[in-house]
């Protein structure tokens, strides 16, 4: 077994901020990220799938199709865009590092042709990132 | 003479539209940016300046007053803010990576003790910057 | 389970001298780094903890808190330091890339609230780094 | 247990084309990358050992010996070829980053002395890479 | 004024050996970079205009337009190509990284609208590139 | 012309203290940095060539006697040393990241063959760096 990784980039405003919560609350948990008016990020994103390698082509994946199932199952839908306002699984989540690598899961996992997905990295700033690899 | 560098981070919302354009010339001329939503970066910016190095010292520039200068007259403004709807310069100019580098030199010009700005750069990506030298 | 990663950077000087070896064998297994005057390295320290992610927060683990516990436990402590010298864990044994790895292990375990720590690496320099994952 | 890292970076031409399919076939499945010709890449290569940190030298593995065994066993063979026109294992294989990984593994796992080969990384660009961590 | 740069990667496949000299003298000036069945790199690529910022728009230059220029004349020559082999002007001097910034040069000079071209940066690898300004 | 650029990197260690000042006055204007004891960093040098490019070899400048130039007159002397105390030109001057440059500088101007040094450019750390062009 082979794990072969692509990272990808895309750019995004977010904010944490909690209906349910007092202003004091959202912003004594979520400091400056609870600035209703939003900020963002260059977003860099690692998906890893793990397969054989095949013994003709020499691939794990299908790389040009792993590339295309990125870009048009996250990149098209997160890149320049406001993750709260504009895409559907934040509406009842925040957009923390931590869910956008389970939510970039969700949409790719039954996806990825020939090989299993992995693990989802999610990196917000070179200096802080989530993995995740799924429910199990 | 020789010139001194210090790199800062802040992240920040962006987008370009403007009211004086029909929405598709808009979309024509900023293409996904026009986004009303905003989108958002992780900004680089590196201030560069200029002076004779201390004999005694060993330094061009006290770095902590520079690092402290960046803070308090960018940093602070910037950071985990809507570029367009919360700092003062860009009610009258878009936010650009152009225009962000004129805007910081004009915050920085008048603040650096004991030596010349000599160059903000400014990176929106790692893979787009923008130089500015001031005026002449 | 989602891991969240935090880096950060310190500065310290070492060396690696053994007083119960001859100054020859501490120069053919440590080469130059075996020069007692010492020398230096921006260390990249990355913190990993394991956790459910509050269905709230959407936080693996409180960041701010995070950061605090690392700038307290170990920047303080190693940062523009000589470890040699300076940090008492050192007095016993070489700070090699491996031993401060399990160094940081020792004083981040039990201070992480609301998660497991899952893995500290340590980067002497970009091309070289140790992980260490715990005892079992 | 503690896992140590070293990275090293090698300069290669390859191309992908198999001679049992049709030109087509082959441009259809790897693209550009079926240019005959051959193009060429900055290949970096991360090994990662595994063992008990030695309590006397503070060290998981000889640094020196792990760097002259990269050196020695893949460098040398590797950097500033062809990998198809000159590299044994890819007159039976294709240079694909996978099988790249699987080749600097079998070229390495008898070699480490002290420790046990945990992985190979191999990046044929910064935005995508292979891992193999050996047959079990 | 204000310059702006743009950054964009080829990977392409090159050699350095002159018919007119013996084999040792290729081998002593280019070393392994004579090797005629060539190795690779990812190059990177970076051009800088210079211009006003127009009052409107933000923008020294249309950003879309420059990176279609950056693709259409150097990136679809250049990448996944043998630069000796394919591309014309390698045909009468060698793909050094000196010879490639200026061939990029004169490969886009006439072709950015409404700005100037001020520099072409190529890196071969991280740690070595060439800067051209044009002639005079 | 064309400017050629090699990058080298050096670990070593300083601290910033001067005997004629209090320790009070050194905390005060060097801060953590006057620890005696000494921290260190993964210095990165940058060295700049300008030179006519040879028509026949395509080069600025031969790359392996600059690079052994920078290992001998540089890398040398002060890699994986204590610059205050075992490098000549810091007994008479602090070694900060402005006088490194200047120092570079003299080390290496008049053992350039062929070519003629434009820029020494250090970095402390990757977010700190000195550029210095000569006494002119």
């Amino acid at each position: 077994m082979v794990l072969l990784t692509r990272k990808v980039e895309f750019s995004a405003a977010h904010y944490y901020y909690l209906d349910a919560w007092t202003p004091e609350e959202n912003l004594r948990v979520f400091g400056k990220c609870a600035n209703r008016n939003g900020h963002g990020h260059n977003y860099t994103l690692e998906v890893t799938v793990e397969g054989k390698v095949d013994p003709v082509s020499g691939f794990v994946v299908d790389l040009k199709a792993l590339r295309d199932t990125m870009e048009r199952e996250v990149v098209q839908v997160y890149d320049h865009r406001h993750l709260n306002l504009e895409v559907p699984e934040f509406r009842s989540m925040l957009p923390t590092t931590e869910n956008i690598a389970i939510a970039i899961w969700r949409r790719l996992e039954a996806k990825i042709d020939g090989a299993k997905l992995h693990r989802v990295r999610v990196y917000e700033m070179p200096d802080l990132f989530a993995d995740y690899y799924g429910e199990a």
